[in-house]
């Protein structure tokens, strides 16, 4: 079975301890860092062995951005913290994973949480923890290797949009990528149910019912991912605050615009859920009606000839009475019994025909769904 | 089977690039520009070839209508977007269709998307983009062919309200005449859930139970491009915008009436998809019993005839003891145990009337249902 | 089948008509025109033939009450249009039955449109447009005929509280009036309901699926036109407008009441029908149970039976070998059968009432049922 | 039965009648009035014949409650009107029973109207109407006795807080007091359901589904009182009015509260009739399984077992050819047949075994949900 | 069975009585008190005796955390509620437990009710009340022991926050200490849920129905509570109030979203509950069927072969007639016989594996299920 264990809501916090304390399993690799920045004109891009680099690259460049990949380790966190003046309850969140999307205003930064899908994988997410600052754009990643390599690449093609904008565009930018892995990763889901649909609608098993359950109980999750997407994007939309210029704004609606269309697949896509196991139980019942129909017509016309070579298989001595089984000896009296059972025979099979029970109606039915479909 | 692939979510822009890029596939027909132009005197209508043809319009009239019609070429498309100032998130709504109902104010024009149905085909809608300049509307459709040529006879006629408005009755126009396109096409769902309803009522089929699937699954996209419709003609009956002039507002308000009234309707099939789902179910769940009681009638009554009959079938010989079998050679022995079944079968015969399970208060029942219906 | 058709919308316009278009189908009878013009002291009653006359009637009385029935005759119609400067979009509602309940404030008119249902006629309902000027009530109705005679009897009598108000007081009157015909209405339903519900608990038929479906079916409509009232009734008692005095508004909170009564009952009403179907499909299940039960118990207890006779009815010869059936030449061989089937018989009847399947442990469960309802 | 017919909304005006008509039916018993009047230092009480009393009382003490018990004598119900110059709207609530828990501010009262369930009846509510003014609380009971007699008693003590406090202090105990009557009344829905859980799991008969629907059904009408009390209270602590003193704000608050908790109580009963309805449909069908697995286990052991002794029970002639039954002749023939029916009965058995649907598979069963449980 | 009677609303007040009256039921044990008092630079933690011991660390601390563990001593309860100048409403929610999570301003504390589970015990929960004054915190719990040690020992060493902050801080720490709580109790559902799911997807048993349905039951209360909290964090991080300083704000907006994903997770719960129920249905369903296959493969594979063995164990004379049953006498009769038999066993077998109900198609089935998952 591959589904999740239900039973782990990934809070890991030693409890008690004051909020926004961070625990970091020490075994974890260490952490790799890389930082980009551009001016419209350049930019430089390496990996950072000590966090003093950064500090210079934030007074040269209007927008640096520092990626961080893997959670580990807690000296150079708290160097972090100290040198951006992060918010503790801001860093508590970036290390206990996973956390809602959301977004909050700090003093200094504006504090952005998200999930990114790992494609292929229904049940595995990653967080990705973004500080927006005046100059730069901080990301956590829990793992390395990411969906953000083309806005890296549009960084060095010096993609003019983004190379002239600010650290809020490339948020933006970073966030719809985000978003945007959404879709082939619900369209997966989609091919998936299309597939059970066929399934069902031929030859339901035992495996689909099974496999429904796990579409439909892996969507879930998604949902409240989403549904607090969209109150992200509505409060970055919306909201003044300093860190995010009014021009930005459009396109922040446009995800908005985008996470709606998310909502409305996997809304579509439950709905599916749920029609499609109505479909299976009722394919079951109807499967039920077939195999319940054979036995009763088999029995039915059986047991009554059973009955009558029952009859003539008793043993009453003809010889103690004229009454005592005639039919015995009888001239016609086997070709009569016979007869008697086809005639009962034909009469039963007159009256299932007249309900519809009979093989040729349950074809036609077949026949007619595979025209009118 | 006719229902679309769940799997695409239609998403077509490549991921990675930035936000207001449009992707254009090479090989769509080249797209023809239809442009009508007017004021309360006069019209004018053709083809151009030449964007350029356009700006002289615009000068002279004051509505201008430039209808384009495909997606595919790259080239004019930035033509277009540099001639009117269009906003590059909208031209990337333009093409990547379908986007849900919308409406956005940019700078220079409102930027309104809608979706029309295609009349007899159930799954397939065609996306227009409108936007709603000073002395403009542009709209973009993804092939040629639509429901707006009622509109064009009003301009040619010197239809006096259309000639005399502003480009903002135009919008209202084209969009009314879109939700109008909408009763027709749900009405032909409510005409195949009426046949429905009938055969489910009579006698269900298979075939009923995925055409009713098919039914519910495809009403649900249609549902959230009508929520989206109405959130579209509430901003666009309040919201305060230099592009739609005050008594354009009570036109406006009346197309959100009608937006209720298609959401209404849905609401009103869905309920009846779900109804009829719970009918067949019931439906099937009774014809079961119907098998069962013939079933259980016929068994329980030849049953126990069929034990009396094996009883004197048995081979115990009478001639070595006097309580062997002694019926057998009784007088009246084989009339005796004929009458011993006649009487064990009234008795069960009996007993089901007292249940009411044979045929004849099974009968009544549909009477009943006949007369009351 | 008394359901009616889902296919049609009633949308009877021709479709790309500018909106505000009017349609009236020239079979309808000619209207006929009731005035009715009172003030406190004194009142005039008439069936006016021509539409000047209602001119003079305005200036002489404070209230003056126009009821036309019928809406075809498209000349007078547009009289009245121009005389009382009446909104396009608004009379198109008039003529384009039914519309939703919904109140539109115009620049001379505040403009109501209700729908008032048919006492008996499940499915027929009938919509009066109100248009409430300074000093007249204008109303049009489909047909002759409406539940609005106790208010012009009141008219008559002279009832002080009527006379001595305006034309709001009037328009209060009749939606008061047309509410209260709601809750016969509505009785009738749960009378049909509480009908249904005996009957379910007694003996279910096929025929009372169909009847639960079908008022299932039709409540929906009648939901949606009483949320709509619930919208019309909080925007009268809350909007400002210089149509309806400051002291009215009790009288539509009032209004507004009566309508949450109204949906209340009918949210009741939805409710035990999806709780009635629910005990449909139970009482299914429990009638398939108990006929599988006799099956069960006839066929397990005489299968047995049947193969001991079965075994004795063997013909093998008892002189080959004195293995050979030496129970058939048994001094008490068949005595010996007999008993052996009895037990066997005792055994199982036994273990069937153990497990409270014979008749016995069903008979109490009813008598059970009887005592404790 | 007992439950309530369905089709009575107790709507019992006169239709057409104008708005605060109110309706007596002029057998029910002649009304008494009770009045109690008090300040810090004493109080006085009486039942009173002639309504010119009240006048008396009202100028002498800080709080005079007026309560009439039934609402039968018209002319002393006009008088009452004077007097404190009632809303005719009002007074139509008071008299036309029942209605939502509602609260009106009028110009010289509020007006709330309230449902007291009766305990140990299901079905029986009786509507307390109460007029707050600024020195009096006038209530209208539908018949003698009620549940406030502790507040009576509170009175004659001289209970600190109640006797200093004004007319507010004293409706937030009466509405407070009415209030506490529903949490025993709910218990007792509480106490049913248990009982109804603990017969569903242990062996569901016909009588639970059918107390199982009457108490889903019961829960409605309930639920639509709370949520009007809900409202009630909102607005009671919320709204500006010169009725209530800002201090009885929090005891106003909460009475919310406790409506929420009586709210919580009910959706948790609703939740769980539907759960127990899930329960018992699958209580059912775990039944019709078992008796179906009985079925299947004889039938399928004794019909081949019973074929095997239909075979040596043919008639061939072993004389006619040496392959005519030889078998019959054997020597071993009945230990043969005898042992090769045992082997197939075996070979069933162990079928049936590994399938799990033996008794003994069974048993542990129940015996798992007992330990575990 | 471990379900909680749902007979109670444990409303113990004494009905009648004023609002704001506590009944506390002798027999519980005396509560025992626990003081602490810090500043940045010290703590004092003791065990008081007399209530009057408290004043002087009111006086010498800026945060003195007073602890009652039980609820007994009515007097010292009435002392309490003097010296801190508590609102008898919320001396009442004290005592009469249990409250739901609810924030109240009075005039000198802020009031809040919150609820801790106790782990291990499904449907054991302790309030916890909680009074939060300019210097001061007051916890009110109904028995000794607790989930607060860890903040206790954070104050003992001394840790700087917590040090340093006011009784706000504190009043948070205890609040997210009792919230985190949840996630290990939730977790323990989570965990059974995914046990309950693995045995349904193999082999579901009545137990496993029955603790579906406790499950269920149990989650919804606990709903309930869970979004009371949601309503006191939004409010406590909202609301402009004295007792809470505005850097605290971030803090409680943490809790909130703590909230939010406790209720995400409890809707995944549910939903999967129901989910769960649909998978216990279809598995009951298909398990029938499976039942019913059997019975109906051999029954009809059986039934006709019986009645050939029937038709030749009939007692017609071949000496009466040559039609008189001359297969009996047939060098091959027997051989005849038997092979007619296999013929149409072999028949029945072919057309049910034509059908896939053979245990050559339900293997795969199963097969492909475990490949598939």
């Amino acid at each position: 079975m591959h589904l999740p264990h239900l039973g782990h809501s990934h809070r890991k916090v030693v409890p008690g301890t004051a909020a926004g304390t961070f625990v970091i399993d020490p075994e974890t690799p260490k952490p790799t860092i890389q930082l980009m920045a551009y001016n419209p004109d350049t930019y430089e891009e390496l990996e950072i062995e000590s966090l003093d680099q950064i500090q210079d690259y934030l007074g040269r460049f209007p927008v640096t951005w520092v990626n961080v990949n893997g959670l580990s380790d807690s000296e150079s966190f708290t160097t972090f913290g100290n040198m951006f003046n992060l918010h503790p309850l801001a860093m508590e969140d970036v290390v206990n994973v996973p956390q809602r999307p959301k977004v909050e205003e700090f003093q200094d930064q504006l504090f952005i949480v998200s999930q990114m899908p790992t494609l292929g994988h229904e049940h595995l997410k990653e967080q990705l923890s973004l500080f927006l600052g005046k100059n730069y754009v901080l990301t956590f990643q829990e793992r390395p290797g990411d969906c953000l390599d083309p806005i890296r690449a549009r960084v060095r093609k010096g993609g003019p949009r983004l190379r002239n904008a600010g650290p809020d565009y490339l948020t933006h930018a970073i966030l719809d990528r985000i978003l945007d892995t959404y879709f082939p990763y619900l369209d997966e889901y989609g091919e998936q149910l299309s597939a059970l649909e066929e399934r069902l609608f031929r030859n339901p098993t035992k495996a689909d019912l099974h496999r429904l359950h796990q579409l439909k109980r892996s969507l879930e999750p998604l949902r409240y991912i989403l549904l607090s997407y969209r109150d992200v994007f509505i409060s970055l939309s919306r909201d003044e605050t300093p860190f995010v210029t009014e021009t930005i704004h459009f396109y922040l609606r446009d995800c908005y615009d985008h996470t709606l269309q998310l909502i409305d697949l996997l809304a579509n896509y439950r709905e599916t859920c749920s029609s499609l196991m109505d479909l299976y139980l009722s394919s079951v019942s109807n499967k039920m009606n077939e195999v319940m129909k054979v036995l009763t017509i088999t029995a039915t016309i059986f047991i009554p000839l059973t009955f009558i070579a029952g009859i003539y298989g008793m043993n009453f001595d003809p010889g103690a009475s004229r009454f005592n089984m005639p039919e015995l000896g009888w001239y016609w009296g086997y070709p009569f019994a016979l007869t008697l059972m086809v005639i009962v025979a034909l009469v039963m099979i007159f009256f299932f025909r007249s309900r519809g029970w009979l093989g040729g109606s349950v074809g036609p039915d077949d026949d007619d769904a595979d025209k009118e479909e």
